[in-house]
């Protein structure tokens, strides 16, 4: 079986990872690459890095184009799936890399987002509990944010086994690629090279609902999340430390435990040895997650720390591995746990 | 009045930097250059950026070789500055760099340092409350580590005003010159760009009791520190992400107004104008401190944020601002708040 | 039809680099890995991006755990190849990433690696006129150096044309992971970064006479080479900047179709439109060179650039690509065009 | 004496960089910073590194602000700087960062600028015979490009002792800030780290005449210059890789002590001992020219490279050296020789 897949917002970083991993995959054809501004350009002006494609033309993001297509990947501004979506028939599999299906509460989506609320898709997050179930066979998928996958399988597993009480921290550090191709001052070369800085602090950043409806399901009552996002100079990664105090009578055996037994089963998740700590270059390009986890006895916390490749785990490769589960398809089909280092 | 002044370790990256700052003090006459292994090779090939210093030669480091200067300069590893400064006569103005008169909890030292605890000195930290009155007139000076003195910035004021409660969490991103020469797999180029990993997780950072001190000191109380370091693709800088809950009646406005007061007098550190955030690459070089604070009122967390670049603040510019105290020289002598940047 | 490989040297990174590749190749089992100082520790520590072999445990570089296997690759310090090739027999497919086989002439190799030749084997760059028929079914392959590869391949249809000069004028930028992971002060992360320095200027890199043998031998003449390496802040890639003066009557036109035809069947070659220019982060990781050309009238230069990645195309992607050939697999499989990008 | 002196342009990077250095200027005061679409804005939210700045307000670029200063830096786009200057009156002294009045061929201008020839001002690269002389007492500098600087530098002693012929090859690495601080795709930090590539290959680049004036100027002939920069994934810096043919009888001893003469009473040209080479990151932030030369005997070219930071000795550096000269200021005034490094 070969299904024939459409990327909307082919020429952004998100679109272009979809199609560098689609080009791997054993059961994908990719069709139609559409666009805004750029149609009509040369794909390989646009993207220079995926030379199988560079003879192709970027055609407009319109409902013809993408007809005809058995899965349609958006990689959209927030607030643009829903139309397209809605000109793709129920039959069509449509996974959207943006945020506009992704959260529960319609309030939190007016307040982060400053629109109406689309609706919610089943999460293609698969190694969250529950997750896994409402994907297989579903037709739409709502993609995760690349902070909350961090953050959500860092922390998940010190909440579903009660170890840490309700307030997480959590800062995080993501390479620039995390905010896309848009041209903006803070953005340039010359800007991020050296230089570490944060941005949305103080509880401004819109992937922070998204984690706290993720960390509350999976404890069954409300988490607070303090988070902080900062710019790292490279181009892909995210390093998302994350903590919270831990409860009466958890130790350093109890905490580990705990995510040797949730990640068991995970072919995407590796629980590093103890002593051995994440690098987001050991996960580059690749849909793994290193993870490992401490217990601070002294202030008390269990600090669980996890890297992945925001465009790969923590948008691109979430989205095929949740695809393959959608299809029927093994879900690591045209996906690696092999990064490219150094 | 011209002091002349020695550096023993001249050929590591603390050594280094005090030459570079020395360099441009009108005050300053730079006598003996010192090292181990190192001894008898030309300066300019070993730090080729300090260009008037070239045609030197690296001399041994032995009490005759330090004898007869004023001020001396200890960059050395770790329990080393003791046998050294014990040569040197009380009048000589002796300030290490190391971490050996930092701690006065003897016990805090055996545990993070394990070895025998040499004594205190008087912290080279003026900005932090009472430390300026006791480095006026001092011949010796124990330089602050680079991390307690991003940390302890942002944070004294929050526990000076009583805003928030004893559980700090902080995660700090460093430059690689933090960690030194020493020729180590994980600090090769190839290793360190594109990547972001944590280290000394879970209380083992030697800085931690550092910080617990000042904090603490300002605090009249026992804090618990969660610090969390992380080495970052980037030469030099450090940014400070540093968090604790709000005491009740704590608001956005109280906290800015800490913050104002607290460094309305500094010349060093600046307090950001709301909406702008601390960057890295802004004090690259410099001897300024970038601070900003937020209260994220979900989480009901301070967070404040501080940027110092690691070598120049958090080292050698903290020793040189320190020496011009116990000189009785204006603070800013030789000193600079303006960033090399982009 | 799968053959069982074996990696000598597997903890360096073109062993590393070798493995990546080897995991997503259908026809290959990877077998023993082995290294010397490190033998006996766990591959996750050594290689912590390659997570599908992190439970295998490093072998020492025997015969006895080289033999029985199809293939051996060796990642060896220069010299140490013909002793271990000497005990695997015949049959075995022996590719050696060192440069002990390259050179034909024993003087040069004496010269530039001051020990006795060990002979001459089939050379591993296909797309060299005349390389793939010696590589079909041989069972020795002598690897290309990384820069000898990019710049053969970006002037051999120069010479090959007769289009330009006997006098070759290169200079090339380098990832570090091109010095390997030697503990040298000069390849640490703090020195790198940000910095741009030259080495073995004026003649005396070692890839040298490899690239003089190869253009020579397209051009029928001794050709000379001015190579100047240079060390970029980056962890992979090379972009090598080759020209020669035209020879009367060349043209942009026969210039243009000269390359066209030579590239016009190649898999891994990319001739990019004319306007654009290669970029080694457009070939991150993954076996594709990209080549643009042009004609400086005013200068009378031909100028071709080649953009590669050292490790892949550059070492271990060139050493399965010619294993392919010699096993008489088709060429391209396991290897990818597809970069990891941004 | 303390001049008063104004930045047109101020809040780009060469205005940025400028101002960096007239803050530690002992004889100039710091007027008017002025912009265009800036203007009006806080100047620490502009230019965050130059603290002592911070509360300083960018004024519009008009002749009013203008006006009433000893010194005015123009820092503008090209083909603006003369309708400034000739609202300015002659005793003011206008140093034009800009490429308006470097050229003095017309139709070169022209040709690479595509605008009217606006004339030639005195040349500010006082170390190129005869240049210093012609700064003395000027009222009107043009400083030179950050290539042409790198580049002169490596190569006049070369062609003022008739040591090569008139064939020059020149590839040169430039760290991002030299393409400013424009908002191009290419630019952005996800493109640029990571990634080598060359642009205005084939003698497009807007630099090449002006290396030739000056090549040409010295060697009382006609050079032909082939030039190939290349973006570097740094922020600062040029490594500039320049060769030609030697001519019959040099030798190395001829070569080497060419290059001493040339240099013996110059302040910011360092010639490196033999054996070490120029490095980006040992000139960072300073002022320092570094240069080796090495004769390859096999390829009969001299190789001449050096290392500026293209912000400070390529651009403002260079420029207020200029001005300390036409100011009859000591020309190191306010200058420094010692690099930012590690």
């Amino acid at each position: 079986m070969t299904v024939r897949a459409a990327v909307a917002g082919a020429s952004g970083y998100a679109g272009g990872e979809v199609l560098r991993l689609l080009l791997g995959h054993p059961g994908v054809e990719i069709g139609a690459l559409t666009g805004f501004s750029n149609a009509g350009q040369r794909f390989g002006s646009l993207q220079p890095h995926l030379l199988p494609l560079a003879d192709r033309v970027l055609e407009p993001t319109t409902a013809e184009v993408l007809a005809g297509h058995d899965v349609v990947f958006l990689a959209l501004p927030h607030g643009q799936s829903a139309a397209v979506a809605e000109q793709l028939g129920d039959e069509v599999l449509v996974v959207d890399m943006g945020a506009d299906f992704r959260l529960k509460d319609s309030a939190d989506w007016e307040t982060f987002y400053g629109s109406a609320h689309a609706g919610t898709w089943p999460y293609g997050l698969p190694e969250l509990p529950g997750a896994r179930a409402a994907l297989e066979g579903s037709r739409r998928i709502a993609v995760p944010g690349c902070y909350p996958t961090a953050v959500s399988l860092a922390l998940f597993p010190a909440y579903a086994n009660g170890l840490v009480d309700t307030d997480a921290v959590i800062v995080a550090a993501t390479g620039t690629s995390g905010a896309g191709k848009a041209l903006k001052p803070h953005l340039l070369g010359s800007e991020v090279m050296g230089s570490m800085s944060p941005y949305g602090v103080g509880g401004g950043h819109r992937h922070t609902p998204e984690m706290i409806q993720n960390l509350s399901g999976v404890a069954g009552e409300r988490i607070s999340v303090s988070f902080t996002p900062t710019l790292a100079p490279m181009a892909r990664g995210i390093l998302a430390t994350c903590s919270a105090k831990a409860k009466p009578g958890v130790t350093a055996e109890t905490v580990r435990a705990a995510y040797e037994k949730a990640f068991a089963d995970e072919a995407f998740v590796h629980l590093l040895p103890e002593g051995q700590w994440p690098a987001t270059a050991s996960v580059y390009g690749s849909n793994a997650v290193q993870i490992q986890v401490a217990y601070d006895q002294a202030a008390h916390r269990v600090i669980a720390i996890s890297a992945i490749d925001n465009l790969t785990k923590g948008t691109a490769g979430g989205a095929v591995q949740s695809m393959n589960i959608a299809l029927g398809l093994p879900e690591a089909t045209g996906l690696s746990t092999t990064g490219v280092a150094p």
